[in-house]
């Protein structure tokens, strides 16, 4: 069977990473028909949406996409995009590797992201000349969807994070429902406040495994994570939704190195993981993880991590071990 | 002249750690007079009002309280007692301190945070069953304000944190305000996306120095850099309003070791060395962090740092040191 899988590379950096993850895709034996579509600010320029309606389509009915990375037009592309996939949640797992510099080796941790709403339903105003406003959405529906899908993926319990000492009524209703949701299937929790979740996670990270977020605090806490384990270089992520899924490096366009073919390929190629354990090819994914842990302890490295190769070097190295 | 100063010891380890801080303040020859004042669990569960009417009134009405810290009703006692002294803003230093494990040897960022709005401001409602909400808030008048006191504060220029690629009218009512408040009043700013910022601060904090942040944002990002210089343990604070100013301790009542007189008195001292800044005692403030610094760099240390010191070994210590 052929999976069709679109690829949205984006700007900057996107537009090597993706091809190096679609060589690697490829090389799994796994038969690929890639469909390249554009986004992004180059087409923003070019006098286009950042997100054209032709790009929206195919994501929404692709069962996978893989996508890069955008620039100043990044919120307009990803958040559209997650929302054609009907997403509901993102996964983000931060870990550490043998042979990569970590702050917090160690380090092994998945966040389950809300995908839907939070302060991303973005009903804003501007009510006076003074005062602006935004409404935050919290519903028990998305929060059960969300909690369903974590305890299919961490039976061993979870983690969840929450702001409701403050946001009551909201991150109440998402900390309960969770939590319920948790106990009818007979999964254990603990809850923690957002804020010393961030300091718990620089002192103990050993101590949480899955973590279940809120919206913009899974936004921060992975991106926080990020750095205890040595960047965003090595972070990939999946958009999954009741029927498609979307997969993409947390990192976004790096322009400071954009264009000089020694972006580091493996958060993408890691995304690209995630993808084919979405389409049930878990030996491919397993394979794919082993090849870029042995890249990662090995060499060759990119400047990020302290080497001096290029992209297309580590994108071979992988290629090879798999 | 008396200065007469509020005092609200609170919860767990406030009763510990707030009696250190006055002996501090009483030994450096400043003539003070304290009125102490109830919050907290401990007077909830005897029936009443976390908060207390009388300890509100005392604190609207005083030049300077010294709060420690509360319990379950944290949320409860703090919020309504920042607003009591109509603090705009709460000043969070994170540094590091020869003889200090920390996670980033010198780090030492100033966190700006804006105390009177933001998810702070608190409107929520149950829609329906479903759906929740809570309107945050965001006033071109409180960002100039608070914009105002960090050009005064930072007149070497600072960080701007925000989440205005999602909270685009909200949080682009801040940053655009504060940046401007600081390009009139001739400081350079920079902006930064409060999720890279949380992982950039992690990777190479030397590159900040003062971070303005919304509420929330600010609750995290120091939250997060406690963790980077060691520990909630070394973390003061002060609420800053016009007339009057609320100083406390970053952490909360640590039930674990509450009542055993092991309290690291640190952070509660290194606040009240903030309350004499602000009642324009400036030498005796430095007198008082130099002591601390001593303390830290050379003993005795509290067990969270290491030690096997006891709350009054560490404050005497800082008492000899004046
Ligand atoms: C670009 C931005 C809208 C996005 C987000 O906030 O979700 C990014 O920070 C991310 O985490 O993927
Ligand atoms: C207790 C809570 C309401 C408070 C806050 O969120 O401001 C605390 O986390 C803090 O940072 O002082």
């Amino acid at each position: 069977m052929t999976e069709e899988v679109v690829v949205i590379p984006g700007d900057g950096i996107g537009q090597e990473v993706v091809p190096a993850a679609v060589d690697v895709l490829q090389a799994t034996g796994v038969d690929f028909e890639f469909v390249e579509a554009a986004a992004g600010d180059h087409v923003a320029e070019d006098g286009g949406d950042p997100l054209p309606d032709e790009t929206r389509e195919l994501a929404a009915n692709a069962d996978a996409t893989l996508f890069g990375a955008a620039g100043e037009s990044a919120a307009d592309v990803i958040l559209p995009l997650r929302d054609a996939v009907d997403s509901f949640v993102n996964v983000r797992p931060a870990r550490t590797y043998p042979g990569v510099d970590a702050l917090k080796p160690g380090m092994d941790v998945v966040f389950l992201r809300e995908n839907t709403e939070g302060v991303y339903a973005g009903h804003e105003a501007r009510l006076t000349d003074d005062v602006s406003t935004l409404t935050r959405v919290v519903s028990q529906s998305a929060s059960e969807r969300l909690a369903e899908y974590a305890c299919d993926f961490a039976p061993e319990g979870f983690t969840v994070a929450h702001k409701a000492n403050v946001m009551r009524e909201t991150d109440g209703l998402f900390r309960d429902t969770v939590v319920d949701v948790a106990e009818e299937n007979g999964v254990e929790t603990d809850t923690a406040l957002m804020d010393a979740l961030a300091m718990h996670l620089c002192l103990r990270p050993e101590e949480y495994g899955v973590v279940v977020c809120p919206n913009l605090a899974g936004d921060v806490l992975s991106d926080l994570s990020a750095g205890l384990v040595g960047g965003l270089g090595l972070l990939p992520s999946a958009n999954i939704g009741e029927e498609r899924a979307l997969f993409e490096p947390v990192h976004g366009t790096a322009p400071d190195i954009a264009g000089q073919g020694v972006a580091n390929p493996c958060a993408t190629v890691l995304s690209a993981a995630m993808l084919l354990d979405y389409l049930d090819y878990e030996d491919e994914a397993d394979d794919v993880r082993d090849a870029v842990e042995g890249v990662l302890a090995h060499g060759p490295r990119t400047p990020d991590l302290g080497g001096d190769a290029e992209t297309s070097d580590v994108t071979n190295a992988i290629v090879e071990r798999l």
